[in-house]
């Protein structure tokens, strides 16, 4: 059984099958956020402060930071972006951090800096990437995401999609990283562009999980791009990859309806005893005609817009 | 591939795996409705007229029919009643119907009077219920809901309700009813008392296709009886038990939160062809701050309280 362990400077989650779903917070991100992005490159990180409070206060179990402002060398400023960002969400909130970039010197200035036992997001099947990513993981002694994509691109055909993070896996274990410390995101398609798409990420986590025993995770928001009424497909999608086995996304924590999804899903897959969570977030529910169906819990913040799409478009 | 066909006068509806979930209402129910019960007694069916509207114009595919009413004797006194109710119901809305009674003698005097191809629930793997029902769906080539209990109770193993409605299957075939024509209700329990309930009907849900290729249904709010806002774990248990393959749910329909999570498991199982319905419904949907985070589609009505566990209890 996958027990991945992310850590922040006090605090230890375990990722794994009989755990609570791991909510990554996706919101510190200034891919598609011109604002926070221009805030970011004058030093200002209010903002970043904003949106990590945030983002636990509504329940997420780990955030995701990313500093990947557009830049002419991204090489040679994103290192001491992503770890000043890095060092002042680790110094305002206590869970464990995503180190989250797709330039190799901005992981490790960042792993050099984490407190605990942050999760690195990502590397892919690409040799290039493998060759440059699994070494630090392997030295830092961390977990990484690893998405299901190699040089040939983002194939559509799920089956290579497997042997994409099958391939991720073993060379992985060449550099002696265990299975538990690699977590797959098998890759979301918008299903408004392709009708399969559900199923093959519900096939996909479920032999992920049956044949190479490994925690998974996604961008969860990519499944309802282009549709209207995201966050109702979103709400489904949750309990479904948490069905079909999945053990994480990044997504945004300030959603009500898709945390409630969440809090429910952790109820129905028996990873929340005695429904104790559940009873203490929504016992004081009140129904749709006294204001929102699908309120927060009590103090509870309302989210913004974000995505995760224009991440995964651009890399 | 399971095929169970049910049929109005004038419209045919699919249950199968390819399909889009189908929603049987059960709100036409006097069990725990003391008001519904009295109304029904003394003749007065304005109530059962309004449920069935309702119902329809929220997104029912199905409705059951129930005139349970308690009674000294409801062998002499159901048949009748069972009969009035479903023609009343037949005449007024243009959906297959489910008919739902513990008498044997009811079930047939509707049968009798039932316009297409109704759904008879239910037979369980009791001997004599079997020797009763079975012959009747034959006689009137009908299919039947199969409650996975039998003279000893409902097992708390999945394996033994498995067993049971395997031994179903295998009775009815003795009968010449081919397995489409059963769909098993593999019975839910209320996670709140039992915490592996959702894990067992995931599960049993899979067998059931992958091993007996049948369709299956439940009852679908038993699972969150006891718990605070119990549409939030309903809303999440849809898109779970989908994902595990189940094809059908009695359920209330005029739920808009459950509702939307039926019509979005069908985008995200890919039954919603295009995603079609899903814009439909949902193109024009305001978020929270405008109203309520579920909205109904435009002009469905909103729903009472009501319930299936009372059924299920006396069952």
């Amino acid at each position: 059984m996958a027990r991945t362990i992310v850590a922040s400077a006090t605090k230890e989650i375990v990722i794994g099958f009989d755990q609570p779903f791991c909510v990554i917070g996706e919101r510190i991100n200034p891919t598609g956020r011109k604002k926070l992005a221009a805030e970011m490159v004058e030093g200002n990180f209010e903002t970043v402060k904003a949106d990590a409070l945030a983002q636990v206060a509504a329940g997420a179990t780990m955030l995701d930071v990313n500093a990947g402002v557009t830049a002419v060398d991204p090489n040679a400023t994103e290192p001491e972006l992503l770890v000043r960002t890095l060092e002042i969400v680790q110094d305002l909130v206590d869970v464990p951090l995503s180190i989250d970039s797709s330039v190799t010197g901005a992981i490790e200035a960042a792993l050099k800096v984490a407190k605990g036992r942050p999760l690195v997001n990502s590397v892919t099947g690409e040799d290039e990437k493998l060759e440059a990513i699994l070494p630090l993981c392997k030295k830092y002694d961390v977990p990484v995401v690893a998405i299901s994509n190699d040089e040939t691109g983002i194939s559509e055909d799920p089956d290579v999609r497997f042997a994409v993070a099958k391939k991720i896996v073993e060379r992985a274990a060449d550099y002696g990283i265990k299975a538990d410390d690699i977590v797959v995101d098998p890759l979301v398609m918008p299903i408004g562009a392709m009708g399969t798409a559900g199923q093959q990420v519900f096939r996909l986590v479920r032999r992920l999980r049956e044949e190479l025993g490994v925690n998974t995770t996604c961008g969860l928001s990519n499944i309802s791009f282009g549709l209207p009424h995201r966050h109702g497909i979103n709400a489904a999608f949750i309990p479904m990859v948490i069905a079909s086995g999945m053990t994480s996304a990044i997504m945004n924590p300030c959603r009500p309806q898709e945390m409630e999804m969440v809090h429910a899903a952790n109820v129905l897959s028996g990873n929340d005893p005695d429904c104790g969570n559940w009873i203490v977030n929504y016992r004081d529910h009140q129904p749709a005609a006294a204001g929102t169906a699908t309120a927060a819990p009590a103090g509870r913040a309302a989210g913004r817009r974000g995505g995760r799409e224009a991440r995964r478009a651009r890399a």
